[in-house]
This record gives structure tokens, C-alpha cells and sequence, in this order.
């Protein structure tokens, strides 16, 4: 896990807002505003599910342009299979955020997150933009991180600076996310805020390298969304030269975007719903970066991978069948595989007399897998949950 | 769930054994033999895992002339990541049966099922093979169906019979599976015989068919395993005249070996680790079968749609996200799904109205899922379990 930077309170520059507007039932808060002061570079990545919430419709197309000013999010209704009226609501969330806030609709980003099929109680968020838009402060930034929760089970947030051309960058984000988690977005929905002056032509690229290690190395249930949006503004408050593309700045600034990242999909898989283990799944010797991510995803994947984890036992067959399930012509008399260092199967076959050692690597909260395939120079990691009762029990009650 | 057939007690020209010979620590049978009175014509079916127990590759190399007389196989130990010595003890396996019967070695089909990794307590086999040969009897066909059984909760048998050339044929199978089962090849072992007179020509692509609409059609957790096999012994007792390819007789020998495999097939499904629910989901409107079996699997192996069935849960959410991420090009307005014939989603959207009448349905034990994407013709069914807490409490406690 990445070192923990200080609790995170905010970027210089932006307000934020978590109220509760009566969505959801349990009366929790369940609207949130990130606003900036000035308009901000924009980037974005959205769920790859060909069901896509209207919201991310929307949304998609005011990024767009590379320049955003606010964020509104609504927890505990998805906005996804709403037909027309649920595109005309995602505009109508945008426009009213908008309002309040003085500036133009197409400068809003609107995410939603909750169940899906029903359409938005808009006089509810209606209102709740309205109380939203009126507690929008700079130390907000925590009721922002709860308000976009469903089932997590707490707000993800983390933290990063670094120096660009003499002045100091922060960088900070909110997630949520714990189940219906995959690649190709991993997490439901991710801000990441920084103070850094970057030209959206740059910001762009930069996102998307970041999300590889990162948002889309992680799962919980191998499900993903139809709502899935990873977010990054950049308001140049912090006035450091301009950050573009190959330019000064570049690689130190990413690091601190993958930096706050990674924590925050680390914390997603974490709290996977109802996960007691967090687990790395480190391929290397692939051919290539493909075949190493189908050989992790596979296994990260497997039911019979996860109830093992689970049951906290080193069960070296289901590691072998999900590997010879992965749709890679892999070669069992080169295949390595060691849990934590100590390693259980040397080139194809059992190492038997490690099995305590390896059971008791199982029974720690997170450890990791390493599986060398011996083919290639190709490594990869991404990271999964175990497969629990407690999964069971949260999404055989838990309606989407 | 097909019509039940009278409790199959084997295929005239067959004898059947099935015995413990220790390998279960819980001293139940794990040792089954099956041997034809004359050389059968035969055809089977094998994992597509790139990781293949030693004895898959035994028996793929034996069945390659289309020949065999005898099956032989151990429940209790997989025989897989078992290096050359996996192979030797298969091969060994093939020739102490040969001996106890009479036949050649290449005459032996090998099967074995159970724990990954561990080689195979060949003094124990080599003793279960000479008191399996010693107990053969016509009668044994229930026996031979407990001794390949490893997590089943019964032992699995079908039959039927047909007319062909105005003799009758019969056709009866034995199957197990529980776990680890998905499509290319869904169950572990299945074992069809048939008095029918064959062609080998003729059986390897009649029975390559009848698996894609049952074996090729079913999952439970969508992990395929290493040892799966579909075996199919003619052995031409049944005295009609031989069927050839697209000669006469041949439709109807499909449709019983279709009709036996069909009810295998769903009652490995049915008995799946810790099923309460057999769920067919029903893809029509796709644009090809392909893409059908694509929606059909997707849906089918989601941990969201799964735990959705175990709560009886009409989740409306959780079947548009699975349709959605199936990799296929649908249209979200053209998507009709009904519940046991009760519509929840009419072009995209939600019917609200008919969720208790879906909640109805999703409490029997058996319901169908219907999906219509609107954009073609193709059409398909797979069968599918619910994930409830029983598949945790025995997938994590299980050795596989």
C-alpha cells in the first residue's frame, strides 16, 4: 500500500459541498459540489459499458472541450436505464448547479451513482443543489467524499504535493466505490483536484497513464458499471508555469496524480464489499502487457481464486486453472507461482513442503501473488479481493 | 428440466464397477471402471484449459482412433500439475486395467478427478483397479456413477432409447460436477454408452453437437477445470444397422444422445457447489449465436447477477450492467427482459409496475431469464446457478 500522506482537507482553489437532500432513504448524505474558483483544465475517463447512464452522457460531452468549472454528484439513485428523461435530467442538474454558482451549464460536470431503473426525485436535487450551493466552503472537502458513498464503507480520499518550477502543487481526490468494480473503469466514480496550471492537451494523456496502473488494475466482482467516471481538474491556482505536453513539470506532476490514484483505487478494492483481504497479483516473464493483464485479470477474477482467499488457503489448483484459463497459450512446465515469497509451485509443479509457510501469508490482511510465466519479458500487476459471506449477504440484500 | 426418464440401469454389452479404494480419505467409492463386452466406436470431448491433467492427454491419445473398450477412473485426486510422473501413472492406469480385462492398453480411456497437484497413490489405485475388474457387473451402473463423484451431492444419470432400423438403442450416461464448471466443457467427467452400432465418423461430430446445446451451455462459476471430459462409447450390441455420417438413423441416435446429455448437463447445474436456483438464460434478437452466447455467458457468470438470484431479487440493474459489458454492440433502447414470462424491462427502460409478479417468479426454484436485444435473429439458452453462502462456505473450506 502506498505511504499515507496527511488526511487530506483540500486544494487551494476549489469549494466543496455534502448535504443531504433525501435520496436516500436512510436520510446520510447524498449530493455533493466541488466548485473551482476559476475554470479548470479538464480530463475524463468513463465506464466502457455500452449501457451508459445518461449522466455520463452528459458529461462526456462537457469535458469535451478540455475546460470545467463544477462537479455535482448525486448518491443512491444511478440515473442509468432512465431513457430520455434521465439525459434531460442529467441537463437539468447541470443547469441548476450552474445557476447557483454563476457560471454556464456546460461548465458542470453531473455524476450519479445508486440504483438503476428509477428515474431522479429532481425536486429533491433540486433542492439539494440549492442547500449544496450555499454550504460550499474550502474545508469541505471530506462531506464532499461522503456524500458520493453508497455501500462504501467510509469516504476514500488521498493526498499528494510536489514542486513544479519553484511552487508547490497539491493534488487531492475523492472516490467511491465497492462493488460492480472492474477494469475499464475500475472505481464508480474518482475527483481528482489539483492546484497545478497544466494545459488540457497535456492533463489528457497524462489521466490516462495514470488510470492504467491504477483504475484499471483493480476488481472486486469483475462487474463494471454503467457509471464508472474518473474526473481530474486542474485550476492553476498554484501558479507554476504551465505544465504541457513533454514539457517541465510533466513526469513529476503525473507521479503525483498516480500517487493519489493509486491510493484511492487500493482503498476501493479494499473495501471491496464485504472483503477481509487485499491482494496483488504480479505477473511477470509474459510475452507482452496484453497477455500479462488477460493471465492477472483471469486469475485476479476467479470465484474459486477469491473463495480461497477467503478461506485463507494456499490451494495451488485453482491458481493453475485460472492461469490455463486465460486464453494464453501458456506453458505449464515454465510456470512459477510464490504467495508472499515463499514459493508453491516451481515450474509447473507443487513445492509441497512450503504450504505452512504459504497458509500462513494467507491468513495477513493483504499479501501478494506472484506468477511468473517464463515466456517473456512482459509483468504486470493488478489488485482483487477475497470472495466472502459478507459479499453474499451485502448484494443478495443490497438493491442496485 | 427435461422429461425423467426411468432410473437408468445401464446399456446392454456393458458391465460397471465402482469401489473405494482409499484415495477419499472419507472412504467413500473413488474407483470406477466401465469396460464394453467388444471394441466401441468412440468420440470425446475434452478441456479447452491450457492446463490439461497427464490423463487427458492419455486419453485424448487413446481415443484419437476412434476405438476404445474400457473407462477407468479415480474421483479423489485430479492426476493434474503432476509433471512426466502424471503422465507415467495415467499410462499406468490405462495398462492395469488392460490387464484385469483382457484388453490392449490403448483400449483405456483414464478420467481423474479431485485435489490439483498431488501425485496419485498409485499402490491404491493398482488395488481398486483389480477389485473394480472383479466386481464388474451389467448391474453396477449406479456404482460407477458414486465412484467419479467428488463434491456432488449425488451421483447424476440420465437415459433414454430410440428406433433405429427396427431395433431398439438405448443410451445412458453417468456425470459428475459441482465445480469449476464453465463452457469448453462445462462438466468434469460425463460418460454417455450406447448399444447403437456407430461409426466413429459418424459419432465424433454428432456428439460435438449435442454438447453445444448442453455441456458447451452450461456454468456455474465460469472457471473450466483441467480435467474435463465428454466420453462417448457405441458398442453396437443393439444389432442396427451401422449409422453413418447423414445416413439413416443418425437424427434420431442425435436426439437421445442430445436428450441424455441435456439432463446431465442441467443436473450438474442443479447440483452446483451450494445451488438453491437452475436459471435459463434465454438470448434472442442477437445478430449472430455468437454474439448471443457472449450476452447469454456474461449474464450468466456475473457475481452480481448470481447473488441477485440467490436474494430472489428482480434486479433490474444488475441484468442491463451484465448485457451491457458482454462486449457486444447492443442498443440499450431495443433490450426486452422478462422474468418467467413476466416483462421487467420494455426497450431500455424499466416496467415498474409487474416487480412483486417478478419477485414471484424468482422464488421458484427453476425460472427463465429471457433476454431480447432486438437486433437479429440468433438465439440461445444457457443455464446458470445462483451464488449464495453455501458456494462460499464450501469453495473456502474445500481442497480442490
Amino acid at each position: 500500500m502506498p505511504r499515507q500522506a496527511a488526511p487530506p482537507s483540500g486544494v487551494p482553489g476549489f469549494r466543496f459541498a455534502g448535504v443531504a437532500c433525501g435520496i436516500k432513504e436512510s436520510g446520510r448524505k447524498d449530493l455533493a459540489l466541488i466548485v473551482s474558483e476559476r475554470p479548470a483544465a479538464a480530463a475524463a475517463l468513463f465506464t466502457r459499458n455500452r449501457i451508459k447512464s445518461p449522466s455520463v452522457t452528459a458529461g462526456a460531452q462537457n469535458v469535451r472541450r478540455g475546460r470545467l468549472q463544477a462537479v455535482v454528484v448525486n448518491s443512491g439513485n444511478a440515473n442509468a436505464c432512465t431513457g430520455p428523461g434521465g439525459l434531460r435530467d442529467a441537463e437539468a442538474m447541470c443547469a441548476e448547479t450552474a445557476g447557483h454558482v454563476g457560471i454556464g451549464a456546460a461548465q458542470v460536470l453531473p455524476s450519479s451513482t445508486g440504483i438503476i431503473g428509477v428515474p431522479l426525485p429532481m425536486d429533491k436535487i433540486r433542492r439539494g443543489i440549492a442547500a449544496a450551493a450555499a454550504a460550499l466552503s474550502p474545508d469541505a472537502f471530506q462531506d464532499a467524499a461522503q456524500a458520493i458513498m453508497t455501500t462504501d464503507n467510509g469516504p476514500k480520499t488521498a493526498a499528494a504535493s510536489c514542486r513544479i518550477g519553484g511552487r508547490t502543487v497539491r493534488v487531492a481526490g475523492i472516490a467511491k466505490g465497492a462493488g460492480m468494480i472492474a477494469p475499464n473503469m475500475a472505481t464508480m466514480l474518482c475527483y481528482v483536484l489539483t492546484d497545478a496550471a497544466v494545459a488540457p492537451a497535456a492533463l489528457r494523456p497524462m489521466l490516462r497513464r495514470a488510470a492504467d496502473g491504477t483504475f484499471h488494475a483493480i476488481t472486486v466482482d469483475g462487474d463494471t458499471s454503467t457509471n464508472d467516471t474518473v474526473l481530474c481538474l486542474a485550476n492553476g491556482v498554484a501558479g507554476n508555469p504551465r505544465v504541457t505536453r513533454g514539457g517541465e513539470g510533466e513526469d513529476v506532476l503525473e507521479r503525483a496524480l498516480t500517487r493519489v490514484m493509486k491510493e484511492l483505487a487500493l482503498k476501493v478494492v479494499a473495501d471491496g464489499e464485504g472483503t477481509t483481504k487485499l491482494v496483488e497479483i504480479r505477473v511477470d516473464g509474459a510475452r507482452n502487457i496484453a497477455e500479462a493483464r488477460k493471465v492477472a485479470f483471469t486469475v485476479a477474477n476467479s470465484k474459486l481464486v477469491k473463495t480461497a482467499f477467503f478461506g485463507q488457503d494456499p490451494n495451488i489448483g485453482r491458481f493453475m486453472m485460472a492461469i490455463g484459463n486465460a486464453g494464453v497459450p501458456v506453458v505449464e512446465e515454465t510456470i512459477d507461482i510464490a504467495l508472499g515469497g515463499v514459493k508453491v509451485v516451481r515450474r509447473g509443479l507443487a513445492v509441497g513442503t512450503r504450504e505452512s509457510a504459504a497458509a500462513r501469508v494467507m491468513q495477513r490482511p493483504s499479501f501478494t501473488v506472484r506468477i511468473g510465466l517464463g515466456m517473456g519479458e512482459a509483468r504486470t500487476s493488478v489488485w482483487t479481493s477475497d470472495l466472502g459471506h459478507e459479499y453474499v449477504r451485502i448484494n443478495s440484500d443490497y438493491r442496485t
